[in-house]
Protein backbone atom coordinates (compact mmCIF):
# COMPACT_ATOMS: atom_id res chain seq x y z
CA UNK A 1 0.00 0.00 0.00
CA UNK A 2 1.16 3.72 -0.75
CA UNK A 3 1.91 5.27 2.33
CA UNK A 4 -0.01 8.53 3.65
CA UNK A 5 1.85 11.49 2.50
CA UNK A 6 3.12 13.29 5.81
CA UNK A 7 3.47 17.13 4.16
CA UNK A 8 -0.45 16.52 3.82
CA UNK A 9 -0.54 16.96 7.82
CA UNK A 10 1.91 19.19 8.13
CA UNK A 11 -0.08 21.77 6.01
CA UNK A 12 -2.88 21.81 8.33
CA UNK A 13 -3.06 24.24 10.94
CA UNK A 14 -4.64 24.43 13.89
CA UNK A 15 -6.12 27.61 14.46
CA UNK A 16 -7.18 28.72 18.83
CA UNK A 17 -9.12 31.89 18.72
CA UNK A 18 -9.30 34.23 21.94
CA UNK A 19 -7.79 31.19 23.88
CA UNK A 20 -9.28 31.94 27.56
CA UNK A 21 -7.92 29.55 29.80
CA UNK A 22 -3.88 28.51 28.76
CA UNK A 23 -4.59 24.71 30.13
CA UNK A 24 -7.15 24.28 27.05
CA UNK A 25 -3.89 25.74 24.61
CA UNK A 26 -1.80 22.80 26.04
CA UNK A 27 -4.18 19.88 25.81
CA UNK A 28 -5.07 20.70 22.12
CA UNK A 29 -1.13 20.82 21.25
CA UNK A 30 -1.18 17.35 23.09
CA UNK A 31 -4.06 16.08 20.69
CA UNK A 32 -2.96 17.57 18.04
CA UNK A 33 0.24 15.66 18.62
CA UNK A 34 -1.14 12.25 19.26
CA UNK A 35 -2.54 12.57 15.84
CA UNK A 36 0.13 13.76 13.76
CA UNK A 37 -0.66 17.08 13.50
CA UNK A 38 1.69 19.96 14.43
CA UNK A 39 0.96 23.53 13.23
CA UNK A 40 -0.65 25.32 15.98
CA UNK A 41 -1.20 29.23 15.48
CA UNK A 42 -2.70 31.09 18.60
CA UNK A 43 -4.96 34.62 17.71
CA UNK A 44 -4.45 37.05 21.30
CA UNK A 45 -4.36 33.90 23.87
CA UNK A 46 -5.00 35.55 27.42
CA UNK A 47 -2.16 33.59 28.87
CA UNK A 48 0.98 32.41 26.74
CA UNK A 49 3.17 31.11 27.30
CA UNK A 50 2.34 29.69 30.68
CA UNK A 51 2.84 27.10 32.80
CA UNK A 52 -0.28 25.63 32.81
CA UNK A 53 -0.82 24.81 29.34
CA UNK A 54 3.38 23.05 29.55
CA UNK A 55 1.72 21.12 32.06
CA UNK A 56 -1.80 20.13 29.96
CA UNK A 57 1.08 19.75 26.95
CA UNK A 58 2.86 16.62 28.35
CA UNK A 59 5.12 15.28 25.77
CA UNK A 60 3.88 17.96 23.07
CA UNK A 61 5.99 21.13 24.25
CA UNK A 62 7.47 21.28 21.18
CA UNK A 63 4.12 22.25 19.25
CA UNK A 64 3.93 24.96 22.13
CA UNK A 65 7.34 26.25 21.57
CA UNK A 66 6.57 26.90 17.89
CA UNK A 67 3.36 28.13 18.24
CA UNK A 68 2.33 30.96 15.81
CA UNK A 69 1.06 34.07 18.02
CA UNK A 70 -0.91 36.14 15.97
CA UNK A 71 -2.27 39.31 16.60
CA UNK A 72 -4.95 38.96 13.80
CA UNK A 73 -7.13 36.03 12.49
CA UNK A 74 -6.26 37.32 8.89
CA UNK A 75 -2.01 36.94 10.23
CA UNK A 76 -3.09 33.38 11.41
CA UNK A 77 -4.61 32.61 7.87
CA UNK A 78 -1.88 34.59 5.82
CA UNK A 79 -1.09 31.54 3.19
CA UNK A 80 -3.74 29.79 3.29
CA UNK A 81 -6.03 28.64 0.49
CA UNK A 82 -9.08 27.31 2.81
CA UNK A 83 -10.33 28.19 6.21
CA UNK A 84 -13.80 26.13 8.32
CA UNK A 85 -14.66 27.46 11.67
CA UNK A 86 -15.68 24.59 13.94
CA UNK A 87 -18.95 26.09 15.66
CA UNK A 88 -21.91 24.54 17.40
CA UNK A 89 -24.62 24.69 14.30
CA UNK A 90 -25.68 28.28 13.81
CA UNK A 91 -29.37 29.44 12.37
CA UNK A 92 -28.28 33.01 12.30
CA UNK A 93 -25.39 32.56 9.39
CA UNK A 94 -25.71 31.16 5.79
CA UNK A 95 -22.95 28.96 5.33
CA UNK A 96 -21.88 25.56 4.28
CA UNK A 97 -22.11 23.64 7.76
CA UNK A 98 -19.82 20.43 7.19
CA UNK A 99 -19.49 17.32 9.15
CA UNK A 100 -15.74 16.14 10.92
CA UNK A 101 -15.19 13.39 7.91
CA UNK A 102 -16.63 15.99 5.27
CA UNK A 103 -14.13 18.56 6.40
CA UNK A 104 -11.40 16.00 6.56
CA UNK A 105 -11.84 15.49 2.92
CA UNK A 106 -11.89 18.62 1.68
CA UNK A 107 -8.66 20.11 3.79
CA UNK A 108 -6.93 17.23 3.10
CA UNK A 109 -7.36 17.60 -0.64
CA UNK A 110 -6.47 21.15 -0.76
CA UNK A 111 -3.86 20.29 2.02
CA UNK A 112 -1.64 18.66 -1.54
CA UNK A 113 -1.34 22.38 -2.50
CA UNK A 114 -1.11 24.89 -0.10
CA UNK A 115 -1.92 25.27 4.19
CA UNK A 116 -5.48 24.82 5.20
CA UNK A 117 -6.80 26.14 8.64
CA UNK A 118 -9.13 24.71 11.15
CA UNK A 119 -10.33 27.92 13.34
CA UNK A 120 -11.71 26.95 17.00
CA UNK A 121 -13.25 30.08 18.85
CA UNK A 122 -13.40 30.82 22.32
CA UNK A 123 -14.46 28.38 25.22
CA UNK A 124 -17.76 30.81 25.99
CA UNK A 125 -18.33 32.90 23.04
CA UNK A 126 -17.17 30.62 20.14
CA UNK A 127 -16.09 32.33 17.10
CA UNK A 128 -17.59 36.30 16.09
CA UNK A 129 -18.92 37.11 12.81
CA UNK A 130 -15.87 38.82 12.11
CA UNK A 131 -14.04 35.62 12.64
CA UNK A 132 -16.50 33.27 10.76
CA UNK A 133 -16.71 35.81 7.91
CA UNK A 134 -12.81 34.55 7.23
CA UNK A 135 -13.89 30.88 7.18
CA UNK A 136 -15.20 29.15 4.23
CA UNK A 137 -17.61 27.09 5.79
CA UNK A 138 -18.72 25.44 9.10
CA UNK A 139 -17.45 22.35 10.86
CA UNK A 140 -20.29 21.00 13.50
CA UNK A 141 -19.47 18.03 15.35
CA UNK A 142 -22.86 16.16 15.87
CA UNK A 143 -23.70 16.27 19.70
CA UNK A 144 -25.95 15.73 22.51
CA UNK A 145 -28.75 18.36 21.62
CA UNK A 146 -29.51 18.80 25.28
CA UNK A 147 -25.80 19.04 25.62
CA UNK A 148 -23.69 20.09 22.88
CA UNK A 149 -20.83 22.14 25.05
CA UNK A 150 -17.30 20.11 24.02
CA UNK A 151 -14.31 21.22 25.80
CA UNK A 152 -11.82 23.31 23.54
CA UNK A 153 -9.60 20.73 23.14
CA UNK A 154 -11.89 17.43 23.17
CA UNK A 155 -13.43 19.07 20.31
CA UNK A 156 -9.49 19.79 18.98
CA UNK A 157 -9.26 15.96 19.76
CA UNK A 158 -12.26 15.16 17.76
CA UNK A 159 -11.41 16.74 14.44
CA UNK A 160 -7.58 16.26 14.73
CA UNK A 161 -8.45 12.33 14.99
CA UNK A 162 -10.79 12.80 11.89
CA UNK A 163 -8.08 14.37 9.80
CA UNK A 164 -5.93 11.01 10.83
CA UNK A 165 -8.08 8.31 10.04
CA UNK A 166 -9.10 10.08 6.71
CA UNK A 167 -5.87 10.41 6.03
CA UNK A 168 -4.78 6.78 7.04
CA UNK A 169 -7.50 5.98 4.52
CA UNK A 170 -6.02 7.64 1.64
CA UNK A 171 -2.73 7.45 0.75
CA UNK A 172 -3.64 9.35 -2.10
CA UNK A 173 -5.92 12.48 -3.43
CA UNK A 174 -7.08 13.46 -6.54
CA UNK A 175 -5.88 17.18 -7.44
CA UNK A 176 -7.51 20.35 -5.86
CA UNK A 177 -10.62 21.36 -7.68
CA UNK A 178 -9.50 24.97 -8.36
CA UNK A 179 -6.41 27.06 -7.65
CA UNK A 180 -8.04 28.75 -4.74
CA UNK A 181 -6.85 32.07 -3.58
CA UNK A 182 -4.71 32.59 -0.66
CA UNK A 183 -6.92 34.31 2.12
CA UNK A 184 -4.64 37.16 2.34
CA UNK A 185 -4.82 37.79 -1.22
CA UNK A 186 -8.87 37.52 -0.43
CA UNK A 187 -8.59 39.42 2.08
CA UNK A 188 -6.46 42.60 -0.23
CA UNK A 189 -9.75 42.18 -2.04
CA UNK A 190 -12.16 42.50 0.66
CA UNK A 191 -10.13 46.00 1.42
CA UNK A 192 -9.88 47.16 -2.43
CA UNK A 193 -13.78 46.02 -2.44
CA UNK A 194 -14.45 48.28 0.70
CA UNK A 195 -12.05 51.57 -0.79
CA UNK A 196 -13.85 51.37 -4.32
CA UNK A 197 -17.34 50.84 -2.70
CA UNK A 198 -17.06 54.25 -0.38
CA UNK A 199 -15.32 56.44 -3.66
CA UNK A 200 -17.84 54.96 -5.32
CA UNK A 201 -20.22 56.59 -2.72
CA UNK A 202 -22.03 52.99 -2.60
CA UNK A 203 -20.88 52.24 1.33
CA UNK A 204 -21.37 54.93 3.85
CA UNK A 205 -17.53 55.86 5.03
CA UNK A 206 -19.42 56.10 8.55
CA UNK A 207 -20.86 52.22 8.88
CA UNK A 208 -19.76 50.22 5.91
CA UNK A 209 -19.67 47.20 8.31
CA UNK A 210 -22.95 45.39 7.67
CA UNK A 211 -22.54 45.44 4.25
CA UNK A 212 -19.72 44.47 3.49
CA UNK A 213 -19.98 41.11 6.08
CA UNK A 214 -22.68 40.20 3.84
CA UNK A 215 -20.67 40.79 0.68
CA UNK A 216 -17.71 38.84 2.73
CA UNK A 217 -20.17 35.93 3.41
CA UNK A 218 -21.47 36.14 -0.18
CA UNK A 219 -17.63 35.48 -1.96
CA UNK A 220 -16.69 33.00 1.04
CA UNK A 221 -19.29 31.07 0.08
CA UNK A 222 -18.37 30.62 -3.54
CA UNK A 223 -14.21 29.93 -2.90
CA UNK A 224 -13.05 32.08 -5.21
CA UNK A 225 -9.88 31.21 -7.11
CA UNK A 226 -6.81 33.51 -7.64
CA UNK A 227 -8.31 34.47 -11.23
CA UNK A 228 -11.19 35.62 -10.13
CA UNK A 229 -9.56 37.74 -7.24
CA UNK A 230 -7.21 39.55 -10.29
CA UNK A 231 -10.99 39.87 -12.74
CA UNK A 232 -12.83 41.57 -9.44
CA UNK A 233 -9.90 43.75 -8.38
CA UNK A 234 -9.67 44.64 -12.22
CA UNK A 235 -13.03 45.43 -12.29
CA UNK A 236 -12.44 47.46 -8.96
CA UNK A 237 -9.65 49.31 -10.25
CA UNK A 238 -11.63 50.31 -14.19
CA UNK A 239 -14.55 51.50 -11.78
CA UNK A 240 -12.45 53.56 -9.29
CA UNK A 241 -11.09 55.07 -12.36
CA UNK A 242 -14.10 55.85 -14.05
CA UNK A 243 -15.23 56.93 -10.67
CA UNK A 244 -12.23 59.35 -10.39
CA UNK A 245 -12.63 60.99 -13.40
CA UNK A 246 -16.20 61.77 -13.42
CA UNK A 247 -16.16 63.41 -9.50
CA UNK A 248 -18.41 63.89 -6.70
CA UNK A 249 -21.83 61.34 -7.78
CA UNK A 250 -24.22 63.07 -5.08
CA UNK A 251 -27.31 65.04 -6.20
CA UNK A 252 -26.33 64.14 -9.99
CA UNK A 253 -27.82 62.33 -12.87
CA UNK A 254 -26.15 60.46 -15.68
CA UNK A 255 -26.56 62.62 -19.20
CA UNK B 1 -36.04 8.54 8.66
CA UNK B 2 -36.53 6.24 12.01
CA UNK B 3 -34.85 7.44 15.06
CA UNK B 4 -32.39 5.84 16.65
CA UNK B 5 -33.15 4.86 19.75
CA UNK B 6 -31.68 6.32 22.99
CA UNK B 7 -31.71 2.74 24.77
CA UNK B 8 -28.94 1.68 22.99
CA UNK B 9 -27.16 4.83 24.72
CA UNK B 10 -28.48 4.01 27.54
CA UNK B 11 -26.63 0.74 27.67
CA UNK B 12 -23.21 2.05 26.88
CA UNK B 13 -21.03 1.34 29.82
CA UNK B 14 -18.10 4.30 30.43
CA UNK B 15 -15.37 2.20 32.88
CA UNK B 16 -12.46 3.98 34.07
CA UNK B 17 -10.43 2.05 36.51
CA UNK B 18 -7.94 3.10 38.77
CA UNK B 19 -8.04 6.78 37.63
CA UNK B 20 -5.20 9.05 39.53
CA UNK B 21 -6.72 12.17 38.70
CA UNK B 22 -10.11 14.11 39.38
CA UNK B 23 -10.17 16.18 36.65
CA UNK B 24 -9.77 13.35 33.89
CA UNK B 25 -13.24 12.30 35.69
CA UNK B 26 -15.09 15.19 35.25
CA UNK B 27 -13.45 15.92 31.57
CA UNK B 28 -14.48 12.88 30.61
CA UNK B 29 -18.22 12.86 32.25
CA UNK B 30 -18.19 16.10 29.93
CA UNK B 31 -17.49 14.16 26.75
CA UNK B 32 -19.81 11.55 27.63
CA UNK B 33 -22.49 13.84 28.39
CA UNK B 34 -21.79 15.95 24.76
CA UNK B 35 -22.14 12.64 23.02
CA UNK B 36 -25.33 11.26 24.92
CA UNK B 37 -23.85 8.77 27.18
CA UNK B 38 -24.76 8.68 30.40
CA UNK B 39 -23.35 5.29 32.25
CA UNK B 40 -20.16 5.96 34.64
CA UNK B 41 -18.54 3.58 36.38
CA UNK B 42 -15.67 4.29 38.35
CA UNK B 43 -13.42 1.23 39.54
CA UNK B 44 -11.32 2.41 42.37
CA UNK B 45 -10.57 5.77 41.70
CA UNK B 46 -7.85 7.75 43.75
CA UNK B 47 -10.08 10.92 44.24
CA UNK B 48 -13.91 10.59 43.95
CA UNK B 49 -15.63 12.67 45.02
CA UNK B 50 -13.45 15.54 44.28
CA UNK B 51 -13.98 19.27 43.35
CA UNK B 52 -11.47 18.98 40.57
CA UNK B 53 -14.12 16.53 38.83
CA UNK B 54 -16.88 18.59 39.75
CA UNK B 55 -14.96 21.74 37.77
CA UNK B 56 -13.85 19.69 34.52
CA UNK B 57 -17.61 18.30 34.26
CA UNK B 58 -18.61 21.33 34.05
CA UNK B 59 -22.88 21.01 32.85
CA UNK B 60 -22.09 17.11 33.53
CA UNK B 61 -22.45 16.94 37.17
CA UNK B 62 -25.33 14.57 36.68
CA UNK B 63 -23.47 12.07 35.41
CA UNK B 64 -20.64 12.26 38.66
CA UNK B 65 -23.76 12.40 40.52
CA UNK B 66 -25.08 9.04 39.64
CA UNK B 67 -22.10 7.37 38.59
CA UNK B 68 -21.25 4.05 40.00
CA UNK B 69 -18.11 3.42 42.05
CA UNK B 70 -16.87 -0.08 42.17
CA UNK B 71 -14.23 -1.77 43.79
CA UNK B 72 -13.28 -4.75 41.13
CA UNK B 73 -13.94 -4.28 37.57
CA UNK B 74 -15.74 -7.82 37.38
CA UNK B 75 -18.37 -5.80 39.71
CA UNK B 76 -18.17 -2.82 37.23
CA UNK B 77 -19.26 -5.21 34.67
CA UNK B 78 -21.77 -7.36 35.87
CA UNK B 79 -24.03 -7.53 33.92
CA UNK B 80 -22.53 -6.68 30.87
CA UNK B 81 -22.43 -8.90 27.64
CA UNK B 82 -19.95 -7.34 25.99
CA UNK B 83 -16.94 -5.32 26.96
CA UNK B 84 -13.94 -3.87 24.71
CA UNK B 85 -10.80 -2.32 26.38
CA UNK B 86 -9.29 1.17 25.08
CA UNK B 87 -5.64 0.85 24.67
CA UNK B 88 -2.77 1.34 22.69
CA UNK B 89 -1.86 -1.63 20.38
CA UNK B 90 0.14 -4.13 22.55
CA UNK B 91 2.12 -7.12 21.28
CA UNK B 92 2.17 -9.32 24.07
CA UNK B 93 -1.02 -10.70 24.35
CA UNK B 94 -3.00 -11.96 21.90
CA UNK B 95 -6.50 -10.81 21.06
CA UNK B 96 -8.67 -9.43 18.79
CA UNK B 97 -8.03 -5.22 18.05
CA UNK B 98 -10.70 -3.42 16.72
CA UNK B 99 -10.84 0.13 15.28
CA UNK B 100 -13.26 2.62 16.61
CA UNK B 101 -15.81 2.27 14.23
CA UNK B 102 -15.48 -1.30 14.15
CA UNK B 103 -16.35 -1.25 17.98
CA UNK B 104 -18.88 1.19 18.12
CA UNK B 105 -20.90 -1.02 15.38
CA UNK B 106 -20.41 -4.43 17.88
CA UNK B 107 -21.27 -2.53 21.03
CA UNK B 108 -24.25 -0.82 19.81
CA UNK B 109 -25.37 -4.27 18.08
CA UNK B 110 -25.01 -6.07 21.40
CA UNK B 111 -26.54 -2.88 23.57
CA UNK B 112 -30.02 -4.00 22.07
CA UNK B 113 -30.37 -6.83 24.22
CA UNK B 114 -27.64 -6.08 27.39
CA UNK B 115 -25.25 -3.43 28.73
CA UNK B 116 -22.25 -3.29 27.36
CA UNK B 117 -18.58 -1.74 28.41
CA UNK B 118 -15.72 0.15 27.31
CA UNK B 119 -13.19 -0.01 29.90
CA UNK B 120 -9.98 2.72 30.44
CA UNK B 121 -7.19 2.01 32.42
CA UNK B 122 -5.20 4.21 34.92
CA UNK B 123 -3.64 7.04 33.00
CA UNK B 124 0.13 6.41 33.19
CA UNK B 125 0.09 2.41 33.33
CA UNK B 126 -3.44 1.77 31.08
CA UNK B 127 -5.32 -1.45 31.58
CA UNK B 128 -3.37 -4.63 33.31
CA UNK B 129 -3.35 -8.12 32.18
CA UNK B 130 -5.83 -8.99 34.50
CA UNK B 131 -8.32 -5.78 33.57
CA UNK B 132 -7.78 -6.96 30.36
CA UNK B 133 -8.76 -11.03 30.78
CA UNK B 134 -11.89 -9.94 31.65
CA UNK B 135 -12.42 -7.68 27.97
CA UNK B 136 -13.37 -9.42 25.02
CA UNK B 137 -11.28 -7.18 22.48
CA UNK B 138 -8.58 -4.40 22.67
CA UNK B 139 -10.14 -1.04 21.26
CA UNK B 140 -6.60 0.96 19.69
CA UNK B 141 -7.32 4.62 18.24
CA UNK B 142 -4.81 5.02 15.29
CA UNK B 143 -2.37 7.91 16.74
CA UNK B 144 0.83 9.08 15.50
CA UNK B 145 3.21 6.10 16.21
CA UNK B 146 5.93 9.02 17.58
CA UNK B 147 3.17 10.10 20.21
CA UNK B 148 0.29 8.10 20.54
CA UNK B 149 -0.06 9.25 24.29
CA UNK B 150 -4.21 10.72 24.44
CA UNK B 151 -5.47 12.30 27.41
CA UNK B 152 -7.64 10.00 29.22
CA UNK B 153 -11.11 12.31 28.91
CA UNK B 154 -9.39 12.82 24.83
CA UNK B 155 -9.67 8.95 24.40
CA UNK B 156 -13.14 8.82 26.38
CA UNK B 157 -14.07 11.98 23.86
CA UNK B 158 -13.13 9.94 20.84
CA UNK B 159 -14.50 6.78 21.39
CA UNK B 160 -18.18 9.03 22.64
CA UNK B 161 -17.55 10.52 19.43
CA UNK B 162 -17.42 7.26 17.54
CA UNK B 163 -20.37 6.00 18.98
CA UNK B 164 -22.66 8.87 18.65
CA UNK B 165 -22.02 9.16 14.68
CA UNK B 166 -22.50 4.90 14.26
CA UNK B 167 -25.33 5.42 16.37
CA UNK B 168 -26.79 8.14 14.49
CA UNK B 169 -25.86 6.49 10.88
CA UNK B 170 -27.83 3.60 11.76
CA UNK B 171 -31.30 3.95 13.00
CA UNK B 172 -31.85 -0.03 13.38
CA UNK B 173 -29.53 -2.90 14.01
CA UNK B 174 -29.60 -6.66 13.09
CA UNK B 175 -29.73 -8.53 15.81
CA UNK B 176 -27.32 -10.00 18.36
CA UNK B 177 -25.67 -12.75 16.71
CA UNK B 178 -25.54 -14.87 20.04
CA UNK B 179 -27.53 -15.04 23.09
CA UNK B 180 -24.40 -13.78 24.98
CA UNK B 181 -23.52 -14.80 28.60
CA UNK B 182 -22.84 -12.43 31.00
CA UNK B 183 -19.64 -11.57 32.11
CA UNK B 184 -21.28 -12.46 35.38
CA UNK B 185 -21.76 -15.93 34.61
CA UNK B 186 -18.38 -16.09 32.67
CA UNK B 187 -16.57 -15.33 35.78
CA UNK B 188 -18.52 -17.93 37.72
CA UNK B 189 -17.64 -20.38 35.13
CA UNK B 190 -13.88 -19.24 35.38
CA UNK B 191 -13.93 -19.46 39.25
CA UNK B 192 -15.75 -23.09 38.50
CA UNK B 193 -12.73 -24.02 36.28
CA UNK B 194 -10.27 -22.99 38.34
CA UNK B 195 -11.87 -25.03 41.23
CA UNK B 196 -12.59 -27.97 39.33
CA UNK B 197 -9.04 -27.84 37.84
CA UNK B 198 -7.59 -27.88 41.22
CA UNK B 199 -9.65 -30.63 42.22
CA UNK B 200 -8.72 -32.95 39.31
CA UNK B 201 -4.51 -31.87 40.40
CA UNK B 202 -4.17 -30.21 37.16
CA UNK B 203 -3.42 -27.07 38.45
CA UNK B 204 -1.02 -26.17 41.47
CA UNK B 205 -3.09 -24.84 43.74
CA UNK B 206 -0.07 -22.53 45.02
CA UNK B 207 -0.11 -20.86 41.58
CA UNK B 208 -2.67 -21.01 39.00
CA UNK B 209 -2.85 -17.80 37.76
CA UNK B 210 -0.91 -18.24 34.57
CA UNK B 211 -2.92 -20.87 32.94
CA UNK B 212 -5.75 -19.65 34.54
CA UNK B 213 -4.78 -15.90 32.69
CA UNK B 214 -4.47 -18.44 29.13
CA UNK B 215 -7.83 -20.61 29.69
CA UNK B 216 -9.78 -16.84 30.00
CA UNK B 217 -8.14 -15.56 26.93
CA UNK B 218 -9.44 -18.65 25.00
CA UNK B 219 -12.44 -18.30 26.19
CA UNK B 220 -12.70 -14.71 26.26
CA UNK B 221 -11.82 -14.52 22.50
CA UNK B 222 -14.72 -17.27 21.49
CA UNK B 223 -17.38 -15.24 23.44
CA UNK B 224 -19.39 -17.57 25.06
CA UNK B 225 -23.24 -18.09 24.68
CA UNK B 226 -25.06 -18.36 28.19
CA UNK B 227 -26.11 -21.88 26.93
CA UNK B 228 -21.98 -22.66 26.33
CA UNK B 229 -21.35 -21.82 29.65
CA UNK B 230 -24.08 -24.42 30.77
CA UNK B 231 -23.10 -26.85 29.34
CA UNK B 232 -19.25 -26.55 30.25
CA UNK B 233 -20.34 -25.78 33.71
CA UNK B 234 -22.26 -29.11 33.64
CA UNK B 235 -18.91 -30.92 32.33
CA UNK B 236 -16.90 -29.52 35.19
CA UNK B 237 -19.30 -31.06 37.49
CA UNK B 238 -19.46 -34.44 36.13
CA UNK B 239 -15.57 -34.32 36.59
CA UNK B 240 -15.61 -33.27 39.66
CA UNK B 241 -18.20 -35.92 40.56
CA UNK B 242 -15.76 -38.24 38.93
CA UNK B 243 -13.03 -37.23 41.03
CA UNK B 244 -14.49 -37.39 44.16
CA UNK B 245 -15.46 -41.00 43.93
CA UNK B 246 -11.53 -41.42 42.36
CA UNK B 247 -9.95 -40.02 45.73
CA UNK B 248 -6.03 -39.16 45.27
CA UNK B 249 -4.72 -39.61 41.77
CA UNK B 250 -1.28 -38.97 42.52
CA UNK B 251 1.03 -41.70 41.62
CA UNK B 252 -1.98 -43.86 40.83
CA UNK B 253 -2.59 -45.23 36.94
CA UNK B 254 -5.70 -46.27 35.66
CA UNK B 255 -5.99 -49.97 35.82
Amino acid sequence: MTQADPKLLANIRIVLARTSHPGNIGAAARAMKTMGLSQLYLVQPTLFPNSQADAMAASAGDLLAQAQVCITLEEALAGTVLAFGVSARRRDIVTEVLTPPEAAVRLLTEAQAAPVALVFGNETSGLSNEELSLCQGLVSIAANPDYSSLNLAAAVQVLSYEIRQTWLQHPSWPPPEIDAARLDDVERFYAHLETALTELEFLNQGSPGKLMLKLRWLFSRTRLAQEEVNILRGILTAAQTAKRLAGPLRDRKPE
